[in-house]
């Protein structure tokens, strides 16, 4: 850890709570859509959608909107009538309203590392909405960039390590998502504090890195690691 | 001109077609709701929704499906059958796949200029659909790098400028739009050339700026400016 001179934060379910929003929205689609598919059936279906749609959408609520909205005309056979779709449109909207939940450790922890390192936020999905929930958070005064990408590759890494003029190996990412925080992190010789959540999406799921990295279970341990 | 270090360019309607993709989108979705409402009313009644959806939406083609889809729902009182929705949709997905058409003088000026400024591109709307615009133009290596911002305020300006480490007085900003291109750059002290097009959003719409500015008719002139 002594090398480290700028600390990456993941946002969404690393901050603060996220996917939980996404599974409440998930489970009232699939109580409006009861008549047509069981839920087992329509997050599956729903699932496919999103995946096919990422190249286009990309990540995030409007993203996630379009394809609730799509999946229910499909799995309908276009029998949806247009008040339900009324209904995922504000399921959407409720989402993008969201308050913005910390977890524990996030508040305490943030400023004591903020003393001696620079800190950054990286995160896939809307920039409004990105932006607006980093303004909500109250954590902006924190953090000396927000950063938002269409995908977390190593290559999107690199080139912001290279903008902030330090060495991979003096850049530490800590996030929840082994596929989008660690991994490509660990490729370009960087650092990388996994923190993993209950819920991960399909999409983010994947293998443990072949290369070390440090796993803990909360925002509330990430001082210690480096003695603070 | 002597100053000029870097040079941003707007993109949508300054380096390539996009006011009329949506405009083209429009026409349809007057069609497809013509029994409820005349074109006119339409428009304007979309307009409305857009504006409202602003601040939650951002820009792009995403939040625009999603407010196209929202109008179509509530001019037809719920009335819309499914299929229509399913229709916006494929409009939405078609402007993402949209070929870019570029503006006459683009593929020649830039590469000039790039022998003696550092260029940028700074733009609205979806992050993953400017990428893959940029990347579909054939201009990329043209470009030092892309910003998308949510908001093209001053503050972002001036943020941006900031971290390329130059003056306000050492950057130029090309673009279409007086409210987003030229007032938040001349107001920070940079300078500012405008090339009009017909169409323009009436969001987008503003007064004369009180700071000079040059206008030019089109790319093609943009060389001639700095003796290329």
């Amino acid at each position: 850890m002594e090398s480290i001179k700028v600390i990456g934060f993941d946002a969404d379910d690393t901050l603060w709570v996220n996917g939980s929003y996404f599974l409440e929205a998930e489970k009232t689609f699939c109580e409006l859509l009861s008549d047509y598919m069981t839920p087992d059936e329509l997050s599956h279906t729903l699932y496919q959608t999103e995946v096919k749609n990422l190249k286009w959408y990309g990540y995030g609520v409007m993203a996630y909107t379009l394809s609730l909205v799509e999946t229910a005309i499909a799995v309908s056979q276009g029998k949806i009538p247009a008040s339900v779709i009324q209904t995922i449109l504000e399921l959407g909207r409720r989402m993008l309203s969201q308050p913005v939940q910390l977890y524990p450790g996030v508040k305490e922890t943030l400023p004591a590392l903020q003393q001696h390192y620079k800190l950054i936020v990286i995160t896939k999905g809307d920039l409004l909405d990105q932006q607006r929930k980093l303004k909500k958070s109250g954590l902006m005064p924190y953090f000396h960039h927000l950063e938002v990408v269409s995908e977390k590759q190593s290559s999107n890494y690199l080139k912001l390590i290279n903008v902030m003029g330090i060495q991979p190996s003096e850049f530490l990412m800590v996030g929840n998502s082994l596929k989008s925080d660690i991994i490509p992190v660990l490729t370009i010789g960087g650092q990388a504090v996994h923190i993993p959540q209950k819920e991960v999406w399909q999409q983010e799921e994947s293998g443990k890195p072949s290369l070390p990295y440090i796993e803990i279970d909360s925002m509330e341990q990430l001082g210690a690691l480096f003695q603070l």
